[in-house]
């Protein structure tokens, strides 16, 4: 199935649309006003995989937090804002990459024109983003909280931002069941040919949550619709991230080696863990298979976080902890560490290439 | 999109095809020569959903064991054999539901025309099961492990039975990788109207192989093909029958309300749990959720067997403990055992309906 053409966008470094890569996306979960703690998760995202990661704007505080959290990180970034167009023009003010905002919800036609005056100035795309749960009255009473209506509220944002002379264009209506969700984008990819950013919403914690995500945007994607993917899941959105890979990779349209997940900001053992994080990252490079390999600074914090990951090393003082899918495997002094972890790496390489336990047809 | 139009077959009081609601399948893990354990394990599956259960049948003395089996249990059975045909013929004599049998792999024609008439005379279908794995070598070599390899192989098997006169067939052919399998449904699809069965094959545990299974089947789904599924996951075959109906759900093909899981056949205490999970039954059969409610006999097993439903009770000596995802959240006495356990069900049945924790789009 050919991928639908699409124009392309720039969001940082990284193109939605015009035959790049389907991205993966994620949100974090931090309050964006702890800028120290946004950042922290975005890098973790970021390290976990996440090519794009969205952040909530809901007041100034947190606009005013941007500059700290884009500072601290590098992957492109995305301000997440429902009504208010001011902390939209502070987010481009703060370099933000991309805006999440639906123009038809900002008040007037001359706030829409000024945000897309500010966007236009910094090479800065729009998404707009179609909830079934928030659509505009008229559209509910014409049609229900059907796809043609999700597709009609998509169209008039969008057509709020051409008529204001602004097309680098990002679209997305998500319903929270995959039927209405497949059909709405269906419609939409008929009718425009801006880049569409694809999900199911309020998925629900995994493994249905999980399904309904792999189900819907599989299904898209299979159709040649999606340039961008955002699984949403009730719970750490680094497992977004692992499920978005998986997903494309499940359809064949990317394909991913390992994933270094690392705790980057960790003052009490920060040097240490950078340079085992790289000895690690330099040793898995090679591999062929989509291992998450967490390496974690303190016996603390770890063993939680490197329970995400397929295989894990938490260091502690003098010793550190080797876990493999979320079990300590084994203990051994700094100086084993990386070997202890590498052989679990190795172990867990080789599981995942034969899929072990596998039933018979 | 419409249902691929296919015959229907009759697979003990179940039916595959012919229009009838897309069925949820799973596999044993229990030794089919113990017959207990095997009974036992058909009958959670069935609790669980399973609506056809397949055991394996390795040898004579597995196929010895079916009636056993067949007497203790009332979900329909499926004989899944290799290349034995008279592991065939026995499973036929002790009243198997339904076989999986290859009939190029049997040996002969006469063969063939032997377990046909067999089959035909109890009314029981054969599926032809072809693995992008074992493919007869003639079409590996003309086309590689493609599948158009995939479709011929199956279309031979098919034409063999046909050649029988034998014409109550269901066709499957899996590759581990989703975009094998469903372009040689697509293919086959086209050149058959035998009921498909449809499932990715060493899918590899959860989540990928949740998200690869979801991704496949529900691409299939949406193009109107599939009329059973099997999610094959590595681990509890009971995740399996979850995820399927969680497939069948997220396309819109079936909904399912609660499940009641219950230990059928243990001895310490099984009056007692009859009673009660009937009573457990009576009390969630109004409930509109997908929820999976296990009620265990003892504290040894109980929480092993409770960790895979929503909620759980595991009924101890005078006292029971309450779990809730996996999670012991109660220890009551046995009088307030099932208003515990309720009171958990209310709260995970509400938990489920507006999926909390869910992002904003």
């Amino acid at each position: 199935m050919p991928r639908r053409a699409t124009i392309g966008v720039r969001v940082g470094d990284v193109t939605i649309g015009g035959g790049a890569p389907v991205s993966v996306q994620s949100m974090t979960t931090a309050d964006t006003r702890d800028a120290a703690a946004t950042a922290e998760q975005v890098n973790q995202l970021a390290a976990a995989g996440c090519e794009i990661v969205r952040l909530a704007v809901p007041d100034q505080e947190a606009a005013e937090a941007l500059p700290e959290i884009l500072a601290a990180t590098s992957v492109p970034l995305v301000a997440d804002i429902h009504f208010d167009y001011r902390l939209a023009l502070m987010a481009l003010e703060a370099g933000i990459h991309k805006l999440r905002i639906n123009p038809g919800n900002i008040g007037s036609e001359a706030r829409v024109a000024e945000l897309a005056r500010a966007a236009n100035d910094r090479g800065v795309p729009i998404r707009v983003g179609v909830n079934a749960g928030s659509l505009p009255r008229r559209l509910v009473e014409a049609y229900g909280r059907t796809p043609r209506a999700m597709a009609e509220a998509a169209l008039w944002h969008v057509g709020l931002l051409e008529k204001a002379g602004f097309e680098s264009i990002v679209v997305s209506m998500k319903a929270s069941d995959v039927p209405r969700t497949v059909e709405a984008y269906r419609v939409l990819a008929q009718r425009v040919h801006y880049p569409l950013h694809v999900g199911i919403t309020e998925a629900g914690p995994p493994p249905g949550g999980l399904v309904k995500s792999a189900v819907g945007i599989g299904i898209l994607l299979s159709e040649g619709i999606g340039d961008t993917i955002r699984v949403s899941l009730t719970g750490d959105p680094i497992a977004e991230v692992q499920a978005g890979r998986e997903i494309l990779s499940a359809v064949g349209l990317r394909s991913f080696g390992p994933t270094l997940v690392a705790c980057p900001t960790c003052a009490r053992s920060r040097a240490d863990i950078e340079a085992i994080a790289e000895e690690v990252r330099a040793k898995i490079q090679h591999l062929d298979v989509p291992l998450v390999v967490a390496v974690m600074g303190c016996e603390v914090n770890g063993p939680g976080e490197a329970a995400d990951a397929d295989v894990g090393l938490a260091c502690g003082r003098g010793c550190g902890l080797v876990f493999r899918r979320g079990q300590i495997v084994k203990r051994v002094d700094s100086a084993h560490m990386v070997d202890a972890l590498m052989e679990a790496v190795y172990q867990e390489a080789a599981a995942k290439r034969v899929q072990p336990g596998s039933k018979e047809l």
